[in-house]
C-alpha cells in the first residue's frame, strides 16, 4: 500500500490549499480503484474538504471558527487552563477536536472522486508559521 | 473494491435516514470481512450516523445546528462575506466543515458492526430540495 | 483482515485515552503497512485524537464542549424536546454528531503514524458509568 508524507507550510490561521500536492503523487501510483485516507499528525491543526471556488468561503470559516473558539484572552474563556502555550493555544486543540483529523476519499480511475468544488486543505489554528505534516495512504488496485 | 453511488433525496434543512439503502447494497456484493466507506460529494450537506430510535432526536439536531449557525441574515453573523447564494449558504458550509464528510464503518459477516440505536443519514444544510451523491466503497474479501 | 472490540470503561463525562489498548493489539497482529479503523458503536460518546502531554487538555476540552451544549435544564436549551432519557442524553447525541465516530491511522512499519504529542481518547458525553465498544479493524499486508 502506497504511503507518503506531505509537508504543508502555513503561515498563521486559515485555509491552505493542498488538492493538487494530493492529485499529483495519485498520478504517480499504480492504483486505480482504491480509498486514500489523508492523517495529519498534529492535535493543533485539522484537514478539511470544503468549496473552492470563492475564496471568501475560506476567511468566513476562519472568522466563524475563530469567534466560536476565541483566544482565551477572551473573558468568556477564563476557564480554560491551559493557557501557558499562548492564547491560541487551548482553542487550536479545541477546533482540532470539532473539525478532521483525517480524511477518506474514494479513488476510481485513478481520480479521486471528489465533487465539483470540493478542495482539500490544512485548516491551521495557530498563529505562528508551521510545517504540518500529512500521511497519505492508498490502499487498492 | 466495489464502489457505488447512491442518490439521496433532501427536502430542505434536515436528516435523512439511508440505513437501508446501504444494507440492501451490501447484500449484493460477495464481501464478507472489511471496511465500508460513504463520502458526500458536497460541501453543503454532511454525512452522520446518529440515534434512530426517536424522530424527535432528528428535529433536535437540525435546531440546535440552526441556532449554533444562524442564517447570514441573522445579525450575529453580520461578519460573513459570502451572502450571495442565499442565508442559509455560508452556514452550510459551516456546518458541513463541522460534521462529517464521510463515515466509515467495518464490516464483519457481510454486516455493518452498527451499534443497536445507530442510523447513517443525510444531514441537509440548504433550504432547496437537493438530489445528494453519496459513494459508497467497500474494501475488504 | 483483523478486527476486535475493545471494552472502554467511562466513568463520566470526559476523555479517557487507550493508546496503549490500540498498540498491544497492533502488536499481536502480522500487519506492517495499513489502515488502522477505529470505531465507537454508540451515539452519545465520541472518538478523539488530542493531546496526551499535559492534562489540563483534557478538562479544558470537557469544560469546553459542556458549555457549548450544556444540559436540557438550561434555559437556553429549553427547545430541545428530547428530555425524557435526562438532561445529558440530548447533549450527549449533539457533542457525538460533533466529534468524531470513527478514526482512521495509516500504520507503518506495523506502529501507528502518531505524531509525538497525539494520544487516542474514548470522549463519554455522559453522566453515569458506561462500559463502551470501539471496533478495531485494520486492513493492510
Amino acid at each position: 500500500m502506497p504511503m507518503t508524507v506531505l509537508k504543508i507550510e502555513t503561515r498563521g490561521q486559515g485555509l491552505y490549499e493542498f488538492t493538487e500536492r494530493v492529485r499529483q503523487w495519485l498520478n504517480t501510483e499504480p492504483v486505480a480503484e482504491g480509498l486514500l485516507t489523508l492523517f495529519i499528525r498534529h492535535t493543533s491543526a485539522s484537514l478539511l474538504i470544503q468549496e473552492n471556488a470563492d475564496p471568501e468561503v475560506k476567511t468566513d470559516l476562519r472568522n466563524y471558527f475563530g469567534r466560536l473558539v476565541p483566544p482565551t484572552t477572551d473573558p468568556s474563556m477564563s476557564y480554560l487552563t491551559h493557557t501557558y502555550e499562548g492564547p491560541d493555544d487551548m482553542p487550536a486543540h479545541i477546533k482540532a477536536s470539532m473539525l478532521p483529523e483525517s480524511l477518506q476519499i474514494p479513488v476510481s480511475d485513478g481520480q479521486m472522486v471528489l465533487g465539483t468544488w470540493q478542495g482539500i486543505y490544512v485548516f491551521e489554528h495557530r498563529d505562528a508559521s508551521h510545517l504540518r505534516e500529512v500521511v497519505a495512504h492508498l490502499a487498492g488496485s
